[in-house]
């Protein structure tokens, strides 16, 4: 049986997320790497990760690694900022299979992007008091100026649809107030689920302060890192994208469907329950017992 | 050794929610049963529940449930609406120590409240589509016209302390709409999160429409089955309320206080990280593996 072998460049990715957001991640990989096979594990019955404690996090990572390494992956992306802040570093010293996390992606890209040398960090609690993006913004420039702030409603707002409304300008007003006052000139959306609130961002912080999302630059990385590695699938015709949750599938599929369609021209085609619409492909998604792993 | 016997007359209260909102239901336990020792299972590593599945919830009460067993409870509150929606049921079935719910607490209270037979109801998600208000007011008078709405935000907005904005009300103001054109004269706050809210909620549906929340009604009713079955404790000097949660104590012990002192006219006073004020008296908050249960 093919079971036991070890993983290999044939194997699929894997990624996590505390639920629908790191979809926003799956959709770029999608995208860079359209010949790779896909497993993706949203943690639903336990999101969100943002107002967790770290010690929660580190537990929910290990529980969604090793459920990803029984699926035989080549590497693992961990597409949800909070579990890349607060976990990472502890699951990078004790599995030995390349991983990559979302904040150094977006902490390289906004030190790039930044001309005033002042970058904003927004993400969820958990995130923010980690430190994390001001850590692996200051490892690539100590000078760099930087702000934070936790926006926590932000998950709420997005994950409810609440994207074009007047209550989310206003609690974004005043989340953001701090940073504008700051002059910060580059912004990192520190948190998956925050590209969906780019329009109302965008619109409090001004059309020159850049939007730094993690999720193309983190799908570079992971082209990167495979390359490196000799993990590149070669071309087929044949590639799946399988979707696993903790909770039922239903509320995953419909919240999922905004997070597949963020930044796309058009919205993709309606499907059933239980069921995605992929690019061009309808994937399964399958309920696991995570607390299992 | 005494932890082998059976729970008695002696033994604490237990009471599980998802989170900190049961909080609001244990104060009025605190209040109306002085004398009983109460232990308090807030479920901080996977709340919320409003938004999981019945399945998922039915699982998480479970291991709830095992775990105040454990502690030799006398009797359960479920201070959880969306728990009581979706799991009570089931949990009755499986279990034979006495157990009381917030929903019918609180629908006897909403039917005998109106008088032009118009009731809304509004909770999370899971709690709506559950229709468990709905069956529990009908079984009391089939001829009352029940209107409900989900109102998913605010969870969020109550834990975060947004009770006072103008966001919140513009929220509560779309949300509460159907229920002001059905003209409903009572209200349930189908939530333990929504009394935080009542004021916004209030403004918005007029000062003739009654606000119901379970907690007092709740409290009540665990006064009344303990009593019946005799399992009022006698009056003692010494009483203990213990709290337990499933992810670090820090954080339930800060958005904590803001549920305790709901409807209060003091905010209880301030205390250290994983300490709870309590009446006049402080509590120690201890971490356990839910899971595990």
């Amino acid at each position: 049986m093919r079971q036991t072998k070890a993983p290999n460049y044939q194997s699929p990715i894997g990624i996590f997320d505390s639920g629908v957001g790191g979809l926003t991640v799956a959709k770029k990989i999608f995208h860079i790497l359209p010949q790779e096979d896909v497993i993706y594990f949203g943690d639903t019955a336990r999101y969100p990760y943002g107002p967790r404690s770290k010690e929660s996090v580190k537990v929910f990572s290990v529980q969604n690694m090793n459920f990803l390494l029984s699926q035989k992956v080549k590497c693992v992306v961990v597409a949800c900022n909070t579990a890349s802040a607060l976990a990472l570093y502890d699951l990078e010293k004790n599995y030995s299979i390349p991983m990559i996390g979302v904040v150094k992606p977006g902490a390289w890209r906004a030190a790039q992007a930044t001309r005033n040398g002042k970058i904003g960090v927004i993400g969820t609690l958990g995130t923010i008091s980690s430190g994390a993006y001001e850590k692996a913004i200051h490892e690539i420039d100590p000078k760099k100026e930087i702000y934070s702030v936790a926006c926590p409603l932000f998950v709420a707002l997005a994950e409810e649809g609440y994207i074009n409304k007047k209550a989310t300008y206003l609690i974004a007003q005043e989340y953001l107030a701090p940073l504008i006052k700051k002059k910060v000139d580059t912004l990192v959306l520190g948190c998956t689920h925050y590209p969906l609130l780019k329009r109302v961002i965008s619109k409090i912080m001004g059309k020159e302060v850049r939007l730094i999302d993690s999720a193309e630059e983190t799908a570079m990385e992971v082209k990167k890192v495979l390359s490196q590695k000799g993990l590149l699938k070669r071309r087929s015709l044949k590639t799946f994208r399988r979707f696993y949750v903790s909770d039922v599938p239903d509320r995953f599929v419909e919240v999922g469907k905004r997070f597949l369609s963020e930044g796309s021209r058009s919205v993709p085609p309606k499907s059933g329950t239980g069921r995605f619409a992929g690019k061009d492909k309808i994937t399964e998604v399958e309920r696991i017992d995570i607390e299992k792993y």
